[in-house]
């Protein structure tokens, strides 16, 4: 699908620490790339404002407007509802843009976006089928099946931080017990253990990274896969102690013919991967009519 | 994707007990339906000759052959090794056909193919996203996303039977420990009571039923689909117990709010499920390009 693409597209990046902006362009190169804390005040314009402020300089010459946002979000971005900024709630988000900027926008889960930039210009080039996911303040992820990015009934496909891995285990924001995000995001990680994931223990660490092997496990094998790349935070902090058990889980659980030999791997795309995500949901919107 | 397709196709189901053909419309009705105990016979070509008398009375005026087939086979089925059929290990069945009824031919797994009978004329009608299983001597199953069923690197997507659902549970026949299909199939279910399916207690219906609710609980949320399709004489045969159960477990796990209401049913397919999954892989080479 790269390889159809020419020209630059406006990228946005919208996180509960920052938001960034730049331009992508189709060798998965930014330019101009600027970030401002996320504001914090609740109930104005503020976010949008600072938005806008960050694009305006330059949409001059691009072709579209890619967005990544956490989520939830409705199909599309229409709304936005990030769980992380407050401030908005059914913020709609796609009309604004479309609105003051003139081009066409496409907005996507910042996991997702992430998704499609590896298997673009990262760590699963190449690749028809493979797993991208964020272990971070929550457990998110982007699934890309036979050379398509999984969108699902409302948008949500990739979510592999509410596979169970631990039946009857810790309870969950979603409300289901043993959920790999009730287990091994940065907050459960610190209320399991009283210390920030920063100060975890060799042993916290390994444990996160088995439980990630274990969901990876069970998607290799559910969707004939057999490479997941890994991003965020936590899982980039926990390092070696991290990888290393989550790769020898995922050989243990990832035995049936077809997914042996399954990877997981860090990221390809390191701190540009959110920037470049969002570029990418802005390039595939022009090349594809889903 | 049904409704593009008008006309009839050859439709073949090879299972490990019988071996069945028809003829398949597509207004999901079968036509001139047989059917012949799977030859026990190993290292001849008794299995072979056998489908092609099924096949050869009811090839004219078929646009093509659709095959359901039990797994493990290459991409494509070029080459088939169902796993209860020893006579035949890497056994050319595409190539064979064509040959033999000089007619484009398809081959799937037979739980795939289900997967898209159900959508097309079963269960699963109108449903873009929605997983198919069957709960039997093995457990597979089949994913159709954004409306398109999924393949994978080799064409084993959609099988759930390895998905972990007891972590440090029973040694599957993969390797792995605690997949669904070391806790739930017939065989692992008589290993563990000593008894037949068919006698199974009350209490392990309803285990059995939990375990596939806890699986496709995970499928939900990873895929964000909320239908579960089931079939096999496994599931079908513990009845209220085991759709109760599984349930109950489903409504406990598809907990965040995009797979919330999440339902697992009974085929609608019935005993002609097989059948009309055949003539579905057939109409389906018919009109995709994939």
């Amino acid at each position: 699908m790269v390889g159809q693409i020419t020209g630059a597209v406006l990228a946005l990046d919208i996180g509960g620490t920052k938001v960034a902006a730049g331009v992508g362009t189709a060798d998965g190169t930014l330019h101009s790339v600027v970030s401002v804390p996320t504001p914090r005040r609740t109930g104005d314009d503020d976010l949008w404002e600072a938005v806008c402020d960050l694009l305006e300089p330059r949409v001059a010459g691009c072709m579209a407007v890619g967005v990544g946002c956490g989520g939830p979000m409705a199909l599309g971005g229409e709304t936005v509802s990030p769980l992380n900024i407050p401030a908005w709630r059914g913020f709609p988000l796609r009309r604004r843009l479309i609105e003051r900027f003139e081009l066409p926008v496409a907005i996507d889960n910042d996991a997702k976006a992430l998704a499609i930039a590896e298997g673009w210009w990262g760590a699963a080039v190449g690749e028809a089928n493979y797993l991208a996911m964020v272990v971070s303040t929550g457990v998110g992820g982007g699934i890309v099946s036979d050379g398509r990015l999984l969108d699902g009934a409302g948008g949500n496909a990739g979510h592999i931080g509410h596979v169970i891995v631990e039946p009857g285990g810790r309870l969950c924001v979603c409300g289901a017990r043993g959920c790999l995000e009730a287990e091994a995001s940065g907050p459960s990680i610190e209320a399991m253990t009283g210390r920030p994931p920063s100060e975890a223990t060799t042993e916290v660490r390994r444990r996160t990274g088995r439980l990630v092997g274990r969901a990876v496990g069970s998607v290799a094998n559910l969707l004939d896969l057999r490479l997941a790349v890994v991003a965020g935070s936590v899982a980039l902090g926990f390092g070696d102690d991290f990888f290393d058990a989550a790769q020898g889980e995922l050989d243990r659980t990832a035995c049936i013919e077809f997914a042996r030999g399954a990877m997981i791997v860090p990221c390809g795309l390191g701190a540009d991967g959110p920037l470049l995500g969002a570029a990418a949901v802005g390039f595939r919107s022009l090349v594809t009519h889903e």
